[in-house]
């Protein structure tokens, strides 16, 4: 008898969690069916991004609100998509230990990815690996991801709530809010908080955000929370932030409204992908990739009039002659 | 009269170099009759990748790189996908003085690309305006961007010859080479190698090398030139690597089998988005979007089977039924 795989996922089996995201890290068609499954039952926990630069803290910051969460009954599901968190091996030796505890507790399910090798791109694994994480009946998911990159902007947009971890003496800030990262955080911590420089970053953070046209349009103003997250300093403060966020979001409907966005973005991806699966196969099993290449390198063909060809050949818009 | 822009790009206008990248970027449709003029013109020039963690110097090297191409004779094109770059506004004055001194040279052209926002994807983006100044007939172009990220990594790809920068202290050494940026350098330069650590440093990268399993297979062996680009102290070590590693790859072929794949990888992305691009559209049109989002949100319909549905709809591969 085979295992039903995705019904062991309902059943919140950490083993059948763990089976069906290596599935679709390895593009394994079984994924799908599962996918198809699961879905229905995505959607009802609260998703929690945590971003920032490296050496900005966030795994301890993502370890003690893992502890707090806990404490309050509430199941989490951690995926680190951080190339120097220490879930995916950058850690130094007391990191290992404090994540071995949590490893060690069933209420909490944690997966690293790499951040990169996805065929349907990093945004697209992410998304799937939270939602068999959701179907798996966790309350909350926590998604940690280094802010550089749009990459990892794209990431954090399957966040409920984002929170931006900076840190004094880094001087990212300037950086993190040149690169768009500012637009997408709902919540600041400044993390480290008990280093030189922690009042001067508050300010500047607090200073920027009360010029910026952007926030001044918007309904929620960012938080900007202190904390040590080493010594469990304003980690409640922060619990206490995501909540309001989402409080704030359910009441104006901008809950709804933000999953709505992020289902028909990933729609859109999920059909982009699979066309480009199925065009590149279908040009390379007849040849016909290779003849295309070698006439463009010896310039009897250009890529732009190729592409035309290709697409006026492919494509058959219903209703369309 | 119209101008004939594409006439002008090949008669080096920086002018026209600048309104055709300006299409590419807003996606105007005079931007695809002018790449299909150009492109016969493009593939001369010899593409470096400048890349490396904010604060390695990549834009003082970028710098220096050009005024020896330049005493050479050669003219050289600078692209910099780089958000931290001083070409996009992070500069410090120092950097803001030199470049202008660049600018005012009729042979170097500098262009600054947002990291993000590019529909057809930031690579894609990148190897546009690398073939809009090959038209007009820059020897060199260099590209300077961030290692980090899946995405500089696929710009890294439009390269001939890779640079990685490392400096000491910035503890990203590990990091870069987890990130799989240390299997697309061709050289690698320590930059501020005046700095404590540096021999360290060197000692760490030749060490790696001489070990992974990766490099011993390859033909090329990484060289690792020790730079003060501040000083121009190595810029000519630096420029000789990157000549041998041309002269090697002309020789062993691997030039143009590296430019193949890169045509082939080019024309699969390009025959991708428009299909995307025409897909979205069309849904869109119809309305049908919107039902399937709601019809995905009240759990009538799962995405997986609806993408399935949208596809065979769409697509008509030929010699199929």
């Amino acid at each position: 008898m085979t295992i039903d795989y995705a019904e062991e996922v309902l059943k919140g089996s950490p083993r059948a969690v763990a089976r069906v995201i290596t599935w679709l890290e390895n593009d394994d068609e079984r994924a799908k069916a599962c996918m198809e499954k699961l879905y229905p039952h995505t959607g009802n926990s609260y998703v929690v991004g945590i971003t920032g630069a490296p050496g900005a803290g966030k795994s301890s910051l993502t370890d003690k609100l893992t502890h707090h969460f806990r404490s309050n009954g509430l199941t989490v599901g951690i995926v680190a998509v951080d190339p120097t968190s220490p879930f995916t091996g950058g850690a130094i030796l007391g990191d290992r230990v404090r994540m071995s505890e949590l490893t060690n507790d069933p209420g909490v399910f944690i997966r690293s990815m790499a951040t990169r090798g996805f065929l349907g791109g990093l945004s697209q694994a992410t998304g799937n690996v939270v939602k068999v994480m959701q179907a798996s009946g966790k309350d909350i998911i926590l998604i940690e991801t280094v802010g550089v990159g749009q990459d990892e902007v794209e990431v954090m947009r399957i966040a409920d709530t984002t929170c931006l971890i900076l840190v004094p003496g880094l001087g990212d800030v300037i950086q993190s809010m040149k690169a768009g990262v500012m637009e997408i955080a709902d919540i600041y911590a400044i993390n480290k908080s008990d280093l030189p420089g922690a009042h001067q970053l508050c300010a500047e953070v607090t200073n920027r955000l009360s010029q910026d046209s952007y926030f001044k349009k918007k309904a929620w103003t960012p938080p900007i929370i202190q904390t040590v997250a080493t010594e469990d300093i304003g980690i409640s403060e922060l619990l206490d932030s995501i909540t309001s966020h989402r409080n704030h979001q359910v009441e104006t409907g901008s809950l709804l409204e933000k999953r709505r966005e992020r289902t028909r973005q990933e729609t859109l991806q999920m059909i982009h992908y699979e066309l480009f699966r199925i065009i590149k196969k279908h040009l390379s099993e007849n040849g016909r990739m290779d003849k295309m290449i070698e006439a463009i390198l010896s310039n009897k063909e250009n890529p732009y009039s190729l592409m035309e060809q290709i697409v006026s050949e492919c494509i058959r818009l219903p209703g369309k002659s």
